[in-house]
């Protein structure tokens, strides 16, 4: 016995998201299930939206909402055209999100580049995968370069691997790497070995 | 800064989900952006097709497939048309789920009922939003109706209020609760309290 086949269909949809599983998918979908018409139908036309209007910043790679398809790799986000932002800087994302969460901060004034991903040969990303092409494009107009990739392993991993490339093409150009170290206001008894290395590794002088 | 909007949208879309907060929702909607665009549009068809083609089972309520919107409430389910179960044994459950899990033992032949939710005073639910009208209707014909909803507070306070109203109407009928105790493989010592009172009580001569 099993789901009828529209339903079964609908949890695996939902199954396509990663940390999605069986129970997941069959809970979020029964709950799709006993939501108004008008709710469904507007969750499946952002879906089909985000194809249409999202596109990509030529100079940054960050997500922007464009008009049509044909501009989704031609124009430029808001941050790169503001020039009150220090364009020689360039800080080094993983994702979209990550801008979000240093903008918040209000306090970072250069520009961004977004890589869209990590190297991870494990799940078969491999440099080529991520937009380094670019980025090394990008570098060539930036004084300095800041890696703000994760402190996982394949954060570090890129990290390294960006930094020495740059280094090789662009001798002058400074690649710096976030700090790793303690949280603020966090006890030094409840850190993981690995972020104690680094904090007293990367102390500074006081 | 926020993000663009088609990709806010599908955002707010995906927290439409219970259990799906701000950071659960932002990470499957950047997800969905990096898929092809195959995957968003047929995840988009399959939510579409719900509300095309899932009906209700005019007898039990369980969830069916129906050829057009037209036969969402006049089909029966391959089971109600079944004439080897035994349709005078109705077990009550809250949702199709529950269906699957308890087909699964293989043990049980009798028919069944779906409730579609549970009587929850805090979230607003009252026995006029569950299926408990047709249940009236539906116990008519039947020997035992065994109520099978979760053993939570919701669960319990429906199942009392269902046997209170049967009894009245059919004072006939034979209503029973699922059991209540230790779930098979547990150590005494991990069980809590409620449930060792409720193993205690029920307890069974041997």
């Amino acid at each position: 016995m099993s789901y009828p086949r529209s339903l079964q269909n609908l949890i695996e949809s939902f199954k396509t998201l990663n940390g999605v599983g069986d129970k997941g998918a069959e809970r979020y979908a029964l709950e799709m299930l006993n939501k108004d018409e008008n709710v469904t139908r507007n969750f499946a036309q952002t879906l089909i939206d985000i194809k249409e209007h999202i596109g990509y910043c030529k100079s940054c790679g960050d997500i922007i909402e464009v008009s049509n398809r044909e501009e989704r790799n031609t124009c430029e986000c808001a941050l790169c055209k503001d020039t009150t932002r220090d364009h020689s800087i360039v800080c080094v994302v993983q994702s979209s999100k990550d801008i979000l969460a240093v903008e918040k901060t209000g306090e970072y004034k250069g520009s961004y580049f977004v890589l869209n991903g990590v190297i991870d040969a494990r799940r078969g990303i491999m440099p080529e995968d991520v937009n380094i092409d670019r980025l090394v494009k990008r570098a060539e107009s930036a004084k300095e370069i800041i890696l703000a990739t994760s402190t996982t392993v394949e954060g570090e991993t890129t990290a390294m691997y960006i930094s020495k490339l740059l280094k090789e093409i662009y001798p002058t150009l400074t690649v710096s790497r976030i700090s790793r170290g303690l949280p603020i206001g966090s006890y030094l008894d409840y850190a993981d070995e690995m972020t104690l290395i680094h904090a007293i590794e990367d102390r500074k002088n006081v």
